[in-house]
């Protein structure tokens, strides 16, 4: 059994790399609820939808996010009855935000809710939500205090960030499926998703921490800087806002006490000594994915990896 | 100021006819709303999107029912969801009833939702929900009773009908801007809808015969039965299941104390003594709409009805 923690795109794509090399079964994504929210009346899970499409196969290649062969009438129509559409949700994938807020307002969990759907999908991995509570990234910028899809995507992650707070966070507790997953993990997997605003509000629900610690199997995280960039997103520019180092020391740093071991690329081969300073195990590789052959051959390197952690 | 009354797609077209030969914000269109429901979470309104769709030019002009140049990705997921999909909506039809169902459920009232949209479309019109409280149709067969769309849609209404019941019709009141636009008519017409489950629930409204006869306006109605035949839906079989005569007659039998003339088509005109013995004025002409030259010429004419009716 193994548990990956992810957020959205990047993580995604490991994510299925883990899929793919894994028997049927023995995978399970722990996946951040923090930047869910609520637009046109619906219950929209952004990261969820990203890994559940990735790993079903159904992901928009071009864009990472979304759904393949996507058409937009329903947005047309919702623009010409006064909406926003800065968030764009195709007809696909507005099936999954109806669907998705049906079953919530019938009475069921957003655990159970992932549940249905990839059963429905025929997915052979378990994706969790982190927690079922909700909770909401709010992101402190010069331009002031925005909900994180009006930052990230309305804004286009340009805003400095000074600040980041994850409300709700603290009535956010340990759901029995995570536990379990956690408790019977043989590696832990964290994606090369965003530190602060994927992995961040994953580590920050009351228990995760603890549980990680409890499993004994090797926790290993792939660093999403490479080079001191971000492979995607703003989690460069994040990192430097709130004081860190944006480069794969800086994400080792971060995971400090957490983590056995941070796989690295080439590009940083030279903060290699500086993480094992940390008394982190390192794997030096190319991190950066770009096809799917690259996320088959990164899962079962960082899975490798993983098991020379735990030696 | 003219009001008409109307269900779905018959009582569309003839709206539709009233719409364009009218100058612009004279028509009024008092909808039935008895025939609403939810489905997968959302507010659906079968005959006000009908009426509005078929106003706008928006109107699948095969089916009647539902947007031109529609897709179906949506209800193909939902499908795969496990949704059942008899009720056919398709991905622009679906963003009216999000943006609905988001309104409905921020607060506005069915009244305000409409006009939200009639504004959003440019309408020239104004739409009105016969009231803003929920009634639900209920249709006795002898395999059970239905809501109405599972009688109508699911199962294509091939049910016996044996009884009718308007559940919450004792809470439905006027609305004020039903009463304004009834005090303000000079002529009323109920269109060709079926007279027991479109017409039947915007009359049994408390207060709508009572406002109908204060008006002082001629009140004509156009039948939506020719030569013992429904035009469309179920409305004949419907009438005998009911004990009513399923014919011109039979319907002027039904309006017979409400409305000063009935427009019957030719194929009925040896029943044109027997309606006037009811004490009511017939129009008798081509009442079948086949194209929209058809709906604007019935219009006028059920107009100029309406004005001898006044004499």
């Amino acid at each position: 059994m193994i548990v990956a923690l992810a957020g959205g795109v990047g993580g995604a794509k490991l994510a299925q790399g883990l899929y793919r090399v894994l028997p049927p079964d023995t995978l399970t994504v722990i996946v951040n609820t923090a930047d869910d929210f609520e637009l046109w009346g619906l219950h929209i899970s952004p990261d969820l939808d990203t890994v559940m499409y990735t790993l079903a196969g159904l992901a928009n290649p071009v864009t990472g996010w979304g759904v393949v062969d996507e058409s937009w009438q329903a947005l047309a129509m919702l623009r010409r009855y006064g909406y926003e559409t800065w968030f764009q949700i195709g007809d696909r994938d507005l099936a999954t935000h109806v669907a998705r807020s049906d079953w919530l307002r019938q009475g069921a969990s957003l655990t159970e809710v992932t549940q249905r759907f990839t059963r429905a999908l025929g997915l052979r991995a378990q994706l969790l939500p982190m927690c079922d509570a909700p909770v909401r990234t709010l992101v402190d910028t010069p331009a002031g205090r925005f909900e994180f899809q009006e930052y990230f995507v309305r804004r286009q992650h340009r805003d400095a960030v000074r600040g980041i707070e994850l409300r709700g966070i603290e009535q956010a507790q340990l759901t029995s499926p995570v536990r379990a997953a956690l408790a019977a993990a043989q590696a832990v997997v964290i994606c090369p998703s965003n530190p602060i605003v994927s992995i961040g509000p994953i580590l920050a629900v009351s228990g995760m921490r603890a549980a990680l610690h409890q499993t004994g199997a090797p926790v290993v995280a792939v660093s999403p800087i490479v080079g001191g960039k971000a492979l995607r997103g703003p989690a460069d520019r994040m990192l430097a806002g709130l004081g860190h180092e944006p480069s794969a020391l800086g994400v080792a740093r971060i995971y400090a006490g957490l983590i056995d071991g941070l796989v690295i690329d080439q590009a940083d081969a030279e903060q290699r000594a500086a993480i094992e300073a940390l008394g982190l195990r390192v794997l030096v590789t190319d991190a950066v994915m770009r096809d799917e052959e690259d996320r088959r051959r990164l899962a079962e390197e960082t899975l490798a990896f993983a098991r020379e952690c735990a030696r």
